[in-house]
Order: C-alpha cells, then sequence, then structure tokens
C-alpha cells in the first residue's frame, strides 16, 4: 500500500459511524495484530484512493483480511439501523472465494439491505467521508423501509 | 452406511417433490459422480434411519457432501415455494466449518423461511415420507406468510 490516507489528527474519527466501524474491525481481529494500533491505522486500509485501487489486479481472490473488513462494514451498518430503529438487524454475508456474493441485513423477517458483492478483493471507499455517507445513505434507506413495513419487521 | 433405506420401486419417487429434490443433487454433483446412479439411491443418503444416526459421531465437522445436500434441499424447498406462489425465491446458505449456521429463503424483501442449522454432518431425514412432509410443510408456511405480507414479497 501507498502511504497512510488518514491522519491521526482527522476529525471523522470522533464520528460516531467510524468509532463503530473500528469497533468492529478490531472485532475482527482475532490474532490481536491491532492491538497495538492507533484507530487511524485501523481504519486505514478500508480508504482506496486512486493510486490505491491501480496497485490492486482487477481480477483476483480476496483475502481473508479484505473479507474481514467486508464483514466488519455490514456489522457497523447492521449496529447503526438497530441503534435507530430499536429492532435488532442481523448481517449475513456470503462471499465465494472468488470474491462475488451478496450482503443483507435482516430485521424480522425484513430484507433492509440487499447488495449483490463483486470484486470483493477491491472493497473501499474512495475517502473517509465517502466511507461515512455511504453507511448513512443506505442505514437510512434500510430504516425508511422498517418504517413502511414495520408489521414485517417486528414478526 | 448400512444397506440401502429406499427401494427402486417405491412410489414416493415419483412425487414431485421428491422429482425435485433428486434434480436438485444431481445439479451440485460437478464431478458426474450420480450420472450412473438411479434416483433412489442418489437420494438415499437423505434418509438417516435409527441406526445410521447410531453411526455418525455426535460431533463432527460436515463434509462437502452432506453441505451438498443440505443445499440441495432448500434449493427444492424453494422451488417449491416458486411454483406455489409465483414469485421468484432465493436460498440463503450459510453454515461454519464445524456444521453451524443458517438457512433462509428470500422472496422479495420477505424472508418466508429462516431456520437455524446444528450438527449439519447429521443432516436427515427419518424416512423419505417425513422428508416430504417436512417440504410441504415449511413450504406452506412461507407461501401464508408471502400471502400475509404480499406488498414486501414483491418489492
Amino acid at each position: 500500500m501507498t502511504e497512510v490516507l488518514i491522519s491521526a489528527n482527522d476529525e471523522l474519527l470522533k464520528n460516531p459511524l467510524v468509532r463503530q466501524l473500528v469497533v468492529q474491525l478490531r472485532a475482527q481481529d482475532s490474532y490481536g495484530t491491532y492491538d497495538t494500533w492507533s484507530d487511524d491505522r485501523v481504519i486505514d486500509p478500508m480508504i482506496l484512493s486512486k493510486e490505491r485501487r491501480r496497485e490492486i489486479p482487477v481480477v483476483g481472490d480476496p483475502d481473508e483480511i479484505t473479507i474481514s473488513r467486508v464483514k466488519a462494514y455490514y456489522n457497523a451498518v447492521s449496529t447503526t439501523i438497530e441503534k435507530e430503529c430499536g429492532l435488532m438487524a442481523t448481517p449475513v454475508i456470503n462471499i465465494s472465494h472468488e470474491g462475488f456474493g451478496r450482503a443483507m441485513v435482516i430485521v424480522g423477517k425484513l430484507v433492509v439491505l440487499d447488495k449483490v458483492l463483486r470484486d470483493v478483493h477491491r472493497f473501499g471507499f474512495d475517502t473517509l467521508e465517502k466511507l461515512v455517507e455511504e453507511i448513512e445513505k443506505v442505514s437510512s434507506k434500510a430504516v425508511e423501509l422498517i418504517n413502511a413495513h414495520g408489521d414485517v419487521a417486528r414478526l
């Protein structure tokens, strides 16, 4: 990877969504690699600038760490949805070894988020701002769906 | 395994649900092992009599073939639901290497079937009759749910 993209002083590191994502990334870290890492260093690989993307082959299989980042991301999205609607939200992720799959978030019997995953080995966001915007966007769409179909979400 | 439990003359082999399951089992058979097998032989391992269960350890990891049977089963259930409601039904299966997981069938944005899987290495049915009854039971429950929440199933 090229030089670090997030500075330790970045104001966005205090954003609750970013904090939640850091918590989820650390939760996936079963070998304790991140124990001595600062938050900015933990979240940095989620950001793929143009330069970084250029360094990743177009076709490739995702490694375990990349898949754990995808899981951490959807865990953070689920927690955000949970906080907003007060109902349990469960992420369901299926990724083939070739990096294709599906990510869903389920509330009750309602699929509140359903996304086709492709090229998971290139999973990332242009900037930290874009990452936060994306979590906000998909969470509020999910909450809209829950409000529209509360009976199914409470099943 | 003990001796074969299903005879080639079993009337149930003509049952549309059993036929669908045989189709799905053959579809999972990417190495062509079943090409020379009769239908009764293909479906036979889905039946776990008391004797057969006794031969399987209580704790164990499911092998690839057992997992493919679970997938074939939920594919058959999904197809049955599809035929009854006229909407696309998608199975989503997550199984850990230890044999725990979750099986769902999704129609639109509605989770029409949601089952916790455990001890997948012991996946099977007491008899072929029980297997057919189970597919009928879970499919009609799913169709009831679709009828009650048609708007979400059509999303």
